[in-house]
């Protein structure tokens, strides 16, 4: 569990991206759960952007793998499913760009991977896959963006993997708030 | 608290976006923590691209207030805090463009909304402000983008509220989740 400063919630400091994925199969009830936990996040104009693709069936699994850049597919071996999280980005309103509309998904991943944490299982968000060429093969409409996939499942065994994942499997650290908290103030 | 299909993490559930602030003062060390909550966040490559800024003296508060849209203007009188976000869009490590950094300083938001949440604080991000204008005031570097500002406080008293913010003084709805899981798979 990361340190922090203060009382901040457990769920939050005991997430990590993890590597070391079992095998296990997990029930598709689990991945509508986490999924429903993103949906409760706020959205601009309420606009709930976000947009899901479950893979789930051992074909679809190993399809998706076959678009992941090279570092992840070797870690990805042992997964047994993905959520490939989309945004939608227009507002259905008045059909202009909603400037928003990957922010608000950020938020829902948020809240999908707490919840995921919560249930026992691991998230690990990856941009390192052929975007363009999954989104043109599933044939999305051109509002929708892929953003990341996400392998979910349970966890496995650190010894079992290889280097340099073997190495690299720990929580990874973060800036204090201090750096990320600018002081900026109106002067008048 | 949302209904939900499945079980889902309780404080997700009672997170919603009121807008009947009280006008008590939170202490700063609240606002801190909720900021800490939000940078256990995941972000691609790790680079933790959100940033935020405190107004929190009433000059810098009510300086602020000047800068919301009208409509936003009325329902603020109360608030006492906010919390400007900004997503940095350079990669550190190569300087190029982050494509990520408004998905994954959503991602922050998500947590720092849901701490809020645990602490008994109400959050209220907004849209409607004069971003440029707010950006130019206070001279950010280009590489940061505001994003949303965020009105963050205790709940205060419905009664006082005026129209249309009192009928619409309750946690908005939510697509079902077979309405955000879209039906695609790989053929072959």
């Amino acid at each position: 569990m990361r340190e922090s400063k203060y009382d901040v919630m457990k769920l939050a400091r005991k997430r990590w991206s993890p590597r070391a994925f079992s095998d296990e199969k997990i029930p598709m009830e689990e991945i509508r759960a986490v999924i429903e936990a993103a949906t409760m996040a706020p959205s601009c104009f309420n606009e709930q952007p976000w947009r899901f693709v479950i893979f789930y069936e051992d074909d679809q699994v190993e399809k998706m793998k076959t678009f992941l850049s090279d570092n992840n597919r070797i870690w990805n071996r042992p997964v047994r499913s993905y959520i490939l999280i989309l945004r939608h980005n227009k507002f259905k309103y008045n059909g202009n760009d909603n400037k928003w509309a990957g922010f608000d998904t950020g938020a829902a991943w948020g809240m999908l991977s707490l919840e995921a944490e919560r249930r026992g299982l691991i998230t690990h968000a990856m941009a390192g896959f052929a975007r363009k060429a999954v989104v043109q093969y599933l044939e999305f409409q051109e509002e929708l963006t892929a953003i990341t996939l996400v392998a979910i499942g349970t966890y496995g065994r650190v010894e079992d993997m290889e280097e340099p994942y073997k190495s690299q499997e720990h929580p990874n650290t973060r800036k204090s708030i201090d750096e990320v908290i600018l002081d900026k103030r109106f002067e008048d």
